[in-house]
């Protein structure tokens, strides 16, 4: 290459051959170089604290068909009427001393273990969709085959952290086998931190024991490799199902998400001030149930903001009531001392068009700002988390990368301050070419995978193509770069053989 | 209507009729009730400033080919090189002192001025673009027909609380005769606030003419009615044409609002910190040119935060630099005192798609916690500014309401706080249909113009539109819609005389 060659040409050769070639590089997590953004005064939060008490206390909460939870609260001074549990103000607070205010989450791979809680913020995929769509085939039930194959493009998504759990439903396997499924993929496919079953204990128990298999019995007993999301019913009711899972996780010392599923003028009052009480409320009463449990469990303040359309009753998010939500709970979440969780780019939108990205977007931010510790839903979420979308995915990632670069703050380094660079170029000058330029872009800027930065020319010459249009091109460039971690071969025939034995052992397509 | 139809149904009519009749409905200016985001501590802070500092005094800025500024600088106690002023450090800010804070800018309906500063936040639609594009006709020069097109759509969004300007470029119309027609077209279509012309001396002068005829001589010597955008041609050049604009404004005690356009990498350091102390240096040097000029003239600290790509040279928007830029523009503005501009929704996609999205609402969202005092460009703008869309309008201005929403703050009144809806709703049961939801739903929730929240199937029936898609039809409602706003018929003699008799003088086809 000439020496004569003008610095923008080589620059667009060098960055063809970059986007071109593939490289599988993660970032740690977020450790946060941001101040957490406080929206809500004293008087605001202590007034909702003040009506998360009193909903506990005068309404009470349901723990339903399961009467060890009822003793257990029983013993901790609460009221019991039948089922409902009457909680004392303050009482749910008070139990939650025992919990850690923060606690690393283990990865098989100890470069990729993450810190729940704190300064940090940690990014997890999609989960619970039903459905897969993309451009090629568009919208189609979800398969295991769909499903190891969104874990593996999240997996080359540099700022995604966390592998997720549930990433699409693999419909193609029996519903009491499914788990064991997923949690091998995610131990095989992917060498970060993962999520268990929560939607039964028996297979709580089996999601822990492949844990157990994969880190050694003593060191689950002393640390966090897994975690679940526990729903409460709202309003104001756990199911059995949901304290089977809890006692499970809590009991083995694992992570619990306690996440009030409140979509506004639903399952929660319309009006945002009640709902945040609510949620409050209903995650206290589970998270303090987990210290009941096992005091010191670790557990996770959780929410998922969104409404519901007073027109047709189906979800929406991205709006300023959920903004206000996510702000409040950040917030009311440090007060509590424990981490928090919610969810990142949440969407109703049934496309990867303007309105995913305008609602992902408005809810990413908030997220961020608000200093969430644990970000599920992070990329590829689409229709109110009924479809997986690894377009959506991809273009939802390059923001997550984005986010981090901008949690991570402003470098102040004397280079960046760049005194240099306008003694170098002066009035009048090009920034461009000028060597302070030349020597930091690099690290200066994050470079998009998807944006198209292109002239109109250019663009139109390429195809016009939209976003969500690149995004299929990339997807499938980070399929065929995937590479598999590698995994010890002895771990992988004990879980291969657990997983086999446990599916003989049950009969097909149990709910 | 029977009385024993279910409330959802009901929604679902009430729904459809809301959704096609079009009301105009302008909210008034923002309020802010959330607190302004300091993104950035003391430390940096006073670090960038000091750096602007020594900018302005080490290496100067020039303005060039006008004596008389350079008169001015040196009466204030600047070292004069040839062009470049070399302002000793503090000079600036102390020459700011005499800036108002906060002022009120005029609209000829009373109802419709707004204020300009403290915890106020004003929305201006897209400015500058010399394309439009809409998804009927594709990307063609504007003409004055799609200026006013765009004026029309812009009056019908509620949350857009100013006229702007140059919505478009009106290609049709010479260069040296488009403010007439634009300003005109302003007044005629709004009774907003808006902008006048800021390309060359007389042209601002005649704008200036032009608010005199319509406010009345007096008022406008006492008031702020009219505003203009000075850019520095970055890095530290003032040219005299933009002295010039920026002396008829400020000599008349209208506003100036005194924009860097620096894009990082190109007319500024690729690295942020060294980006925002140039935009402080060039701004303050351009108000505190305003303050000796006349004190006391309305300034606004403007920014317009972007970068340029290193792989094609093209801007780019909503990237996580250009969010830092915008949190510390509005912070160093607060503590400099004086009202603070910068850019709403700004993207560097060609097309209303996701990527068009994800970066406006980045930016957005960024623009309105920062706690910015005046949005250009919040709805419409495609393509780095080179084209103006109306589905992008009708898009951006849902997520400006949306903004204004999040931004009025949190309802924490009684019924807000939802104690009764607790009650009456009790654990396990549903928030719809409940008395609490019916009496406050319709102020509790945003309804969106353009967001989709119908289910899969009924997005299919419907033809699985895009979110641009939609907002196709909805300009097109808006515009159907738009009944011009009563203007006195003298006046509007006056004006189109003036508008008439100057062009008459004019010879055809200057720049």
């Amino acid at each position: 290459m000439s020496t004569e060659q003008p610095a923008r040409r080589r620059g667009r050769e060098r960055s063809r051959a970059d986007r071109t070639a593939v490289k599988h590089e993660k970032f740690p997590y977020i450790r946060r170089a941001i101040p957490n953004v406080n929206l809500f005064d004293e008087e605001t939060l202590v007034t909702i604290e003040a009506n998360a008490d009193r909903i506990l206390e005068e309404i009470g909460i349901e723990f339903r068909r399961d009467p060890e939870s009822l003793e257990l609260w029983r013993k901790a001074g609460a009221d019991i009427k039948g089922e409902r549990v009457h909680i004392p103000r303050g009482l749910a607070r008070a139990l939650l001393a025992t919990a850690p205010r923060q606690f690393t989450h283990h990865a098989r791979n100890p470069a990729r273990s993450v810190v729940i809680g704190g300064n940090n913020t940690v990014f997890a995929p999609v989960g619970g969709a039903p459905f897969v769509t993309d451009l090629d085939r568009g919208r189609r039930y979800g398969s295991i085959e769909d499903f190891t194959m969104l874990t593996k493009i999240a997996y080359m998504c540099p700022a995604i952290h966390h592998a997720g759990f549930l990433l699409c439903e693999p419909t193609d396997v029996p519903v009491n086998k499914r788990h064991l499924d997923m949690v091998y993929s995610l131990i095989r496919h992917t060498d970060q931190p993962f999520l268990g079953a929560s939607n039964h204990g028996a297979r709580a128990a089996d999601s822990i024991h492949m844990a157990r298999l994969l880190f050694g019995k003593e060191f689950v007993e002393q640390n966090t490799v897994i975690m679940c999301v526990i729903n409460s019913n709202s309003p104001l009711v756990f199911d059995s199902t949901m304290i089977n899972v809890l006692k499970e996780y809590a009991r083995a010392n694992q992570g619990v998400i306690v996440t009030p599923a409140v979509l506004a003028g639903a399952m929660g009052p319309v009006t945002t001030a009640g709902c945040i009480a609510q949620i409050l409320a209903e995650s206290m009463a589970g998270m303090a149930l987990c210290q009941l449990v096992r005091p010191g469990a670790p557990v996770v303040f959780g929410s998922f903001v969104g409404g519901v359309s007073m027109q047709t009753g189906a979800p929406t998010f991205g709006t300023p009531n959920a903004s206000h939500m996510l702000f409040a709970v950040a917030e009311l979440g440090r007060r509590l001392g424990v981490p928090v969780r919610s969810g990142g780019s949440l969407c109703a939108s049934k496309t990867p068009d303007a309105q995913a990205a305008y609602e992902s977007a408005q809810t990413l931010l908030a997220t961020v700002l608000a200093g969430v510790n644990f970000v599920m839903h992070g990329a590829g979420w689409l229709e109110g988390g009924l479809a997986a979308s690894p377009e959506k995915m991809v273009l939802d990632a390059d923001q997550l990368a984005m986010m981090q670069k901008m949690a991570e703050g402003l470098d102040m380094s004397e280079k960046a301050q760049a005194m240099e660079a306008f003694r170098e170029v002066g009035p009048g000058g090009h920034f461009l070419g000028c060597a302070h330029t030349q020597e930091t872009y690099q690290t200066a800027v994050y470079n998009s995978t998807v944006a198209d930065y292109s002239s109109f020319e250019q663009w139109s010459q390429e195809g016009s193509l939209t976003a969500a249009e690149r995004a299929n091109k990339v997807w499938k460039r980070l399929l065929d770069a995937y590479e598999a971690p590698p995994l010890d071969l002895a771990i992988d025939d004990a879980l291969q053989a657990f997983v086999l034995e446990k599916k003989a052992s049950m009969p097909d397509g149990l709910e």
